[in-house]
C-alpha cells in the first residue's frame, strides 16, 4: 500500500484524532462509570413518537419524504424553527433559517465563508473541543477571550479585535461546552453593542439553551443584535435525539445565500426524511412537557453530581454550578495532572475527559470535564466516591 | 444589514448559484415537461418497504437509532456495504467503509484531505457540475483529460501528470453525468496501471453503475487496481432513495484515518437512523427484484427518448447512447446556443440542463442534458416533440 501522505493538503498537518474520542472507545464498556462523553440521556428520547412521526412523513409526504429536497431545507420544518426563534426571542422568517447536518455542520460552512489560512478566530478559553477541529480544517489561529464566572468578558473585545482583527468570535452563551457557564445578560447587551460598533461577526452557538434546570432564562445575544452581525446556530440534538443530525443557522441574507451554497457543495441537503420525521414529531407532540422532563432529570443529575463533589472531593478541587446543560468543570490544584488521573480512573471503572484538549491556547493540566446527562443518579454517587478517592 | 463580504473567505469569490439550481426552480412547475432535473423515478422509491424498515430500526434499536453513533458509521450498514463491494468486484472490510450524507460529501472529505489552493484536479470535460463547486471550495485548478464515447483516454495521463502534477484524478466511469459516457473495461484496466506507475490518485465516483439497463456490466477502477491508488464512493441515492442522504467512500487506511477525522469535524457522522433504515431497509426486501425494476423503467424512458429524438431533431444533431444511468448528452450544431434555445424551450413548457457550466474548462455553447429518468413515456415524446420544434 502506497503513503499518500506527500499528497495531503497542509490543513492535515494540523489535524490530530480527537483525545476524547479515544478515551470514549475506552470507556464504552458499561461496567465504566463514565462521565466522559456528551451523550444525553438516551432513555429520554422520544422513541416511540419519533416512530409515528416516521410513519407520518411517509404517508402524508409520500416519495417526496425520500426526494432530493431543497438545499435550504424542508420548507415546513423551517418554518416551525422561524417560530421556535421567536419563542427565544430572536425575530427570523423561514427564508433566514438554513437547515444542516447537526449545529456542527454550521462551523463547517462557517469556516468555509469566512477562514483563509492563517485567519484569526476569537473563543472563549475553554471551548468546545469539536468547534476547534472544524476550524483547524481552515488553518486559522485561536485567540482566547479572556473569562470568568460569567462567561466572557466583552469589554475585552475592543483591544483584541484592534490587535488580532478577527474573522469571527465563536461562542457558547449557554451552560457552555466544557465548562457549563453561562454568558449574563448583561454582558450578552454588551456584547451585541461592541460587535456593532466594531463589526464583529458573532457565531453564536446554542445547543443547550433549552435544557435549563434552574434560574431565570436569558434571550439568545442575536435577540440584542439590530446590527446583523450575530448568526445563530442551534440543534434538535439535544431536545429531540442527536442520531437525526439536525441543525440550523440563522444568518441575515447576504451571509444567508453563501452558506446555501456552500451547503450544497458539501452534501447537497440535510436528510428529507429527518427533517419530516422531526417536523411531525414537533408538531403531534406536547414540546412544553417533553422539555420539562428532560430538564428535571438534568438538573437532578446535576444535583447529585454537586452534592456528591461536595461530600468527597479533597481540599483544592472547584467546579462549576450550571444552571442548565450536560456538563460541570472541575479545576483541580495546580500540580493535578488530569490525564495521569485519567489512566488510574479507568484502574477504578470510572472515567472523564481531561480538561486540556478544550484550551484552544493556554493549556492548563488541572481540568476535568465531568458529563452528568447520560449517567442515572446512583452511578452518579458511585462514579464520584471512587474519582474523589483517586483524588485524594 | 451591514456588508461582511470584506470577511469572506477567497474561496467565496470564486462560486457562483448553480445555474441548474436557478433552472430547476423555474422548472418545478407541473405544467413543464422537464428533462433537467437529475432526479430519480420516485414512483419507485421503496416507501411502504422503507416505512416497515424505521419501525423495524426503532423497535430493534430502540433509543440506539437515535443516539451519536460512530464517525465511521453504523457498523451493521458497513457490514453490507462491504459485501456489496465484493459484489462489484471489489474486495473490502467493513473497516475500510466511511459512511457519509451521499456520495456529494465524499468530494467535500477527499476536497479538504487532499486539495491546497492552486492544486490541479484532472477531471472527465464536461464533468459532474456538483464536483466541480465541491473541488472550486479549495481553490483548484481543473485540467481536463481527452475523452471520447469511451470515456476519458488514458494514454493521456501520463503527459498531463508531468505537466500538471495534479493531486488526483475524478471520474465517473459508468453512465457519467452528464453524458451517459462508460469508460470501457480496456480503459480501465490501462488506467489502473498507469495510475499505478505514476502513484496517481484516482477519485472514483459510481453513483449509477447499478443502473445498467442493457450491454454486460464491467467492474469498477477499484477492481483492478492492486497499489491502492484508487478511492470509490458510491451512495444509496439512485437504489433506495436520495432523501437519506447515505453514501460511502472505500480507502486504504492511511487515507481512511484522515478522511476519518474530517467527516468529524465536517458534522460529527451521518444520521443514525437513516443509517439503519438503510440497513433494515436493504436485509429485509430483495433487492436484485428491485433493481431490475428501476432497471426496467429507465431503459423503457432511455428508448422512448432516443426514438423520439430520432424521430424528430434535425440534422446537425447528435447525442449519446448510455447503457444505463439517468441522463443522455445533446451535441447541436456549433452555432447553437443552448442557453438561449432554453428561454425559448421555457416558453413552450419544456426545460433541459444546457451544457455549458458542466465544463471545468473549454467550454461550448451547444450541449445540452437530458435526464430521463424523471418523466413517463407520454411526457418524453411530448416534450421531444416541443424541444424538435425549436430546433428547426
Amino acid at each position: 500500500m502506497p503513503d499518500h501522505a506527500h499528497l495531503f493538503a497542509r490543513r492535515i498537518d494540523q489535524m490530530r484524532p480527537s483525545t476524547i474520542r479515544e478515551i470514549l472507545k475506552v470507556t464504552a464498556q458499561p461496567e465504566i462509570i463514565s462521565f466522559a462523553g456528551g451523550l444525553p440521556a438516551p432513555e429520554l428520547f422520544p422513541v416511540a413518537e419519533v416512530r409515528a412521526a416516521a410513519d407520518s412523513a411517509l404517508t402524508k409526504h409520500g416519495s417526496q419524504a425520500l426526494q432530493y429536497g431543497p438545499s435550504e431545507g424542508v420548507p415546513v420544518l423551517r418554518e416551525w424553527v422561524a417560530a421556535e426563534m421567536g419563542r427565544r426571542g430572536v425575530k427570523a422568517a423561514a427564508a433566514d433559517v438554513l437547515m444542516t447536518n447537526g449545529s456542527q455542520q454550521v462551523l463547517d460552512l462557517v469556516g468555509k465563508l469566512f477562514l483563509n489560512p492563517g485567519d484569526v478566530v476569537l473563543t472563549e478559553n475553554p471551548t468546545y473541543l469539536a468547534a476547534i477541529q472544524a476550524f483547524q480544517t481552515f488553518e486559522v489561529k485561536f485567540v482566547p477571550v479572556p473569562t470568568d464566572e460569567n462567561g466572557l468578558i466583552p469589554e475585552e473585545l475592543p483591544g483584541l479585535i484592534r490587535q488580532f482583527r478577527p474573522k469571527f468570535l465563536y461562542t457558547i452563551p449557554n451552560f457552555q461546552n466544557p465548562t457549563g457557564i453561562t454568558l449574563s445578560a448583561a454582558r450578552r447587551q454588551t456584547l451585541a453593542r461592541i460587535a456593532a460598533e466594531h463589526r464583529l461577526v458573532v457565531v453564536e452557538d446554542d445547543p443547550y439553551g433549552k435544557l435549563r434546570y434552574r434560574g431565570t432564562g436569558i434571550p439568545p445575544v442575536r435577540h440584542w443584535d439590530e446590527a446583523g452581525q450575530v448568526l445563530y446556530a442551534s440543534t434538535f440534538s439535544k431536545t429531540i435525539a442527536p442520531g437525526l443530525r439536525l441543525g440550523w443557522v440563522v444568518a441575515p441574507p447576504e451571509v444567508f445565500s453563501r452558506l446555501l451554497i456552500l451547503k450544497q457543495a458539501s452534501d447537497l441537503h440535510t436528510s428529507s426524511f429527518d427533517q419530516l420525521v422531526a417536523y411531525f414529531y414537533l408538531t403531534q407532540n406536547d414540546q412544553v412537557a417533553h422539555l420539562a422532563r428532560i430538564c428535571r432529570a438534568y438538573g437532578e443529575r446535576y444535583g447529585v453530581l454537586d452534592e456528591a463533589l461536595r461530600a468527597a472531593m479533597p481540599a483544592g478541587f472547584t467546579w462549576t454550578k450550571p444552571e442548565g446543560g450536560m456538563f460541570l468543570w472541575v479545576t483541580g490544584p495546580e500540580k493535578l495532572d488530569a490525564m495521569e488521573l485519567l489512566q488510574r480512573a479507568i484502574g477504578e471503572k470510572v472515567a472523564f475527559v481531561p480538561g486540556r484538549d478544550f484550551f484552544p491556547a493556554d493549556a492548563g493540566r488541572n481540568y476535568l470535564r465531568l458529563n452528568y446527562s447520560n449517567s442515572t443518579p446512583e452511578r452518579i454517587r458511585e462514579g464520584v466516591k471512587r474519582l474523589a478517592a483517586l483524588c485524594r
